[in-house]
């Protein structure tokens, strides 16, 4: 079965999360909106009345004739059918958490460029950007990334649950990826205290389907309309 | 089996759609945190290093031999063992990817009040809180309610599903009574355009189980401790 992700062409987004793990799979897919016309198809589906279960936003997923909208949703399908999550009922529970753990720091990065509406540019709430990002590096990577740091020490392996690799190690790869990019300096201060995030990092970029990846054109560069975005004025 | 919920005493917040699910459920369970010293046993569960699985946050569910975080996660592991979700994959999924899209609304009206940082009062954030709650009330409960309204339509039931009642359902009943009582004077406005997420929130409080819970001490009061809270200065 070849799959189709539907997501915004332009950006890494949340759809990167869906991709490092078709990628890490050696799965069959399209990045249906990066082809020609692909963004009217996406939006076309997006708001047909034939589509039984309607997506929310992007990205979503379809698998034959399922359709499989939310990041950690379309993940937590993904898993057990590639070998990124166990097949047994408490082993999924544990990655879809940690996944969902993952979803909620990368939407509170988001709100350090965008903290009063996405509707709204980056410039129209600059002031409070930096409030937030400011607010934000006392205390928030530090808790999310030092509690990811307590679960791969706990599971005792190179992952964060153990001896496998999950879809949540590739997820937390991306973070530790995003956050680099967006806060440089702040990140920087950060590392030496996450030995073992920056070791599944280090693990994730080493695998050979993920480097064969990151090195393809099918990986979109960081840029300042994703969620990772570096503007100096918020790195400390 | 005896579930044992783990959530902070004082608020309804992730916690309180929980409660509704297993109050729906007609499940025998313990509200730990609610009883004498509850908070100090939550806390000392939560910071444990004999946790194999330990939540980043509560609200997490003690099943068995299980513990399990994450609100949306606790609910797909509830649903089909009690009627509240299909037990077949595409329909698990479904209502899972609808509760994730509530927990996204969910989390966008707790930063109408705390845009800026959780760590800080309201009172420190309050211009920032009015600015991004004027923002919010242009779109965004417009779109997620009327995505809902279309989801219902669609479904050609009285649920979000079709013709079953789900967890979804219970969280789609609190976010409303939620929005009425953080908001009453916009919420009055937008209500007439979303009849059917009007008329499942009715029919769950109609619920024999839920009626008697909702009247019942178990049922936290709406506080400004809470997601919902209501600032008159925040409703249009």
């Amino acid at each position: 079965m070849r799959y189709e992700l539907y997501y915004w062409p332009q950006i890494q987004g949340r759809g990167e999360y869906v991709r490092l793990a078709l990628e890490e799979a050696g799965a069959s897919y399209l990045d249906v909106a990066r082809r020609r016309g692909g963004d009217e198809t996406l939006i076309a589906l997006m708001e047909s009345r034939r589509v039984r279960h309607p997506p929310f936003a992007p990205p979503f997923l379809k698998a034959g004739r399922l359709m499989i909208a939310q990041t950690a949703n379309i993940l937590q399908y993904l898993g057990p059918r590639h070998g990124l999550a166990p097949k047994n009922q408490p082993g999924a529970l544990w990655v879809h958490q940690l996944q969902l753990t993952i979803a909620d720091l990368v939407e509170e990065v988001h709100q350090t460029h965008h903290p009063i509406a996405s509707a709204l540019y980056y410039e129209d709430q600059r002031k409070e950007a930096k409030r937030y990002s400011r607010e934000f590096w006392k205390r928030r990577p530090q808790k999310y990334l030092g509690y990811f740091e307590r679960v791969i020490d706990r599971a005792g392996g190179a992952w964060l649950t153990g001896r496998r690799l999950s879809y949540a190690d590739l997820s937390l790869f991306q973070v530790v990826e995003g956050l680099r990019y967006a806060f440089p300096n702040a990140m920087r201060r950060l590392e030496s205290t996450i030995p073992h995030v920056i070791a599944v990092r280090d693990a994730v970029a080493a695998r050979p389907r993920i480097a064969a990846y990151l090195a393809s054109p099918r990986r979109i560069a960081f840029n300042e309309d994703g969620i990772f975005r570096r503007y100096n004025e918020l790195d400390s």
